[in-house]
């Protein structure tokens, strides 16, 4: 027997890192109501509010939108093995883990996969999909909007038209995007897309959002083959979250309930204030980050605003640096991934964190880290950020 | 623009079907406490505790022990797809719908699927599988310990030395067992098991614990082919709950904040007090259920303490029973799954939920339900239950 652990009493963080963000005290709140039956009618009508908050979000009239039950790599799992039958020929662009990511669960679904590569840190240029796709025809163009390990925004909007010159569906991460940078699912064509909870969002992880328009809806239900995955088999997930209600596997319910509240927060304050707010915050963190001496990783048009990756500089220990903000600030900030581990610091601003208190926190101190690795950065980066408050 | 739904006021309702179960306020209130990082510090001891509290839940030393971002079915489908190589000949018990949900998940792995089939409502004999099994070899061995859909329960500890004349893994569904009947994964020598989190365990649903003993292990690390899941990849996530921390997915940090708190809870109450507590509670119910007349679908030997399945009478609305139920006492219990749907009413005592208190509440509103039906349910089913109180 080992001895029983006390109860859990988790530090009050502020999440700077590239997710999971900070989230909204009602939604804290919401996750502790009472846990209700998954075909409770008074359940049934929670489902049928959040598809309804979920298309607002995604900016969306697709009737298959709804939350899957995992994280945000369920949700890429989930567009890929029930869009893909094995041979699909696959195009992926690559430019960060997370295009990476799609490729690995492309290829276990069987599919042949091109990789569209670019530059980790710089967007994705539809001549690029072009040129790698030579004259084949493919089954899925697949793009991710916002790339959460470079803080690289790839114009997804702009490869619809590849996808058509293709005869492909045009398949989007928005996993860091959504609730923080415009995300127009129907203005764009995209066939299907997906997000996760923990990013602009601002809800706990747990939760991934996808949408199939009707192009993907109809490959899902003339596939000759089952989806791979049962799990994960969204014809039969779409029979619960539909009018039929047949019983899957039991929903998460106050994960639901969580993201029910989240939706309705990013609704109250109206999507274009949430990204004009995005925006703002992150132009006073880049100035301040600069006036710093500090490098940014990724140049200012195909900048992220909910995530920054600033370069780690010469001569100082990028570990230390994140020990120092979270041991004498309770500030998270990342270490970066796959070939940038250690190399940069993804900061995020994402959801209810993206606020000018958050942005003051945060220069301050990475200032101070900074001094203690014997840096000699400027007096007051704040001076730089301009005087525009949100509280 | 829809308009923005309202926050969520959800029922308090007495969960006494298939489950979710009743969630304990110490459990929901874990729920609500502050998102931290997945590679925070003080979140990877959390992982620790987790991981060596469900060792002790799931009687076992098995290192590869922990909780998978998703419901039963994201378990179930965990052990199989890391388990299952293409052409790998499963034996796989049938007495209900999750028998015959593991034979879906089996094939889409591209194995080779021998179903052992036994009456819904019956415990599946080890001779079964013998016969079942001519002298082929199999990969799995495969059966549902406490099965869900019918309240019948199948001695898996007796399947071990099936499982060995056959050269095969036992795999073990325990998702409506754990934490409410004797599951002793080391003393019958289980392979590979799963369970849930919303049956006896009173957490609510989004969470898997699974474990794989070293022989399983193995398998996983010298199969051929990649796991076909990304999601469920058990060799990756291994890498993120062991000593290495590589990131995977962004671990559902609340949600494990929950489930800590549930584990907890079982373990100060002591497995074999709990397990009592379901029995005797249980013993109470179906006493109280044949004074009402009503007849129970499991003969006793092979019943659920957590989950009795009672025959709906001829001449009885089903649904309106449940109706009634839910309207007059807040109350649901289940509607019967596959071909026992309309047949029967799973009622669960789980958990939180397995109280001398709900006993009581459910017979009471059984027979006004009954009476509403224009039935002649005798005066007090109560006298039949006996003292036995737990408050």
């Amino acid at each position: 027997m080992v001895p029983i652990p006390a109860q859990l009493n988790p530090p009050q963080r502020v999440l700077l890192g590239p997710g999971p963000s900070d989230v909204a005290p009602s939604v804290l709140s919401a996750l502790a109501r009472p846990t209700i039956g998954h075909l409770d009618p008074r359940f049934l009508a929670v489902m049928d509010e959040l598809k309804a908050m979920q298309r607002e979000v995604m900016r969306t009239k697709n009737e298959l939108t709804l939350p899957m039950s995992g994280t945000g790599s369920a949700g890429m799992e989930t567009c890929l093995v029930n869009l893909i039958q094995p041979g699909d020929a696959v195009l992926i662009g690559v430019n960060g883990v997370f295009g990476t990511r799609m490729c690995d669960v492309a290829r276990r679904a069987g599919a042949e996969v091109t990789a569209v590569e670019a530059e980790w840190g710089r967007a994705l240029a539809p001549e690029a999909f072009r040129a790698a796709a030579g004259r084949k025809r493919f089954a899925l163009l697949c793009a991710v909007h916002a790339e959460t390990s470079t803080g690289a925004l790839t114009d997804v909007g702009a490869l619809r038209e590849v996808a058509d010159e293709l005869g492909a569906l045009l398949v989007v991460d928005c996993v860091t995007s959504l609730g923080g940078l415009p995300v127009e699912l129907d203005g764009w064509r995209v066939d299907a897309a997906y997000s996760g909870t923990q990013k602009c969002l601002s809800c706990p992880p747990g939760l991934s959002p996808i949408s199939f328009a009707e192009q993907a809806a109809e490959r899902l239900r003339t596939r000759q083959r089952p989806v791979q995955s049962w799990y994960l088999d969204l014809g039969m997930i779409a029979s619960y979250w539909g009018s039929e209600r047949v019983y899957h596997h039991t929903a998460p319910i106050n994960m639901l309930y969580g993201l029910h509240e989240a939706l309705r927060l990013v609704l109250e304050e109206g999507l274009e204030a949430r990204w004009q707010r995005h925006r703002r915050n992150a132009r006073a963190l880049w100035a301040g980050l600069e006036a710093l001496g500090l490098e940014l990783l990724v140049p200012e048009p195909e900048r992220l605003a909910p995530l920054t990756a600033v370069r780690v500089p010469e001569g100082v220990d990028e570990l230390a640096v994140r020990r120092f903000l979270l041991a004498n600030h309770s500030i998270e900030i990342g270490g970066g991934l796959g070939p940038l581990k250690g190399r940069v610091w993804p900061i995020g601003l994402m959801g209810a964190g993206s606020t000018r208190r958050n942005v003051e926190l945060c220069l301050a101190a990475l200032r101070a880290a900074l001094r203690a690795q014997g840096q000699r950065p400027p007096a007051d980066p704040l001076e730089a950020t301009g005087e525009v408050y949100d509280v």
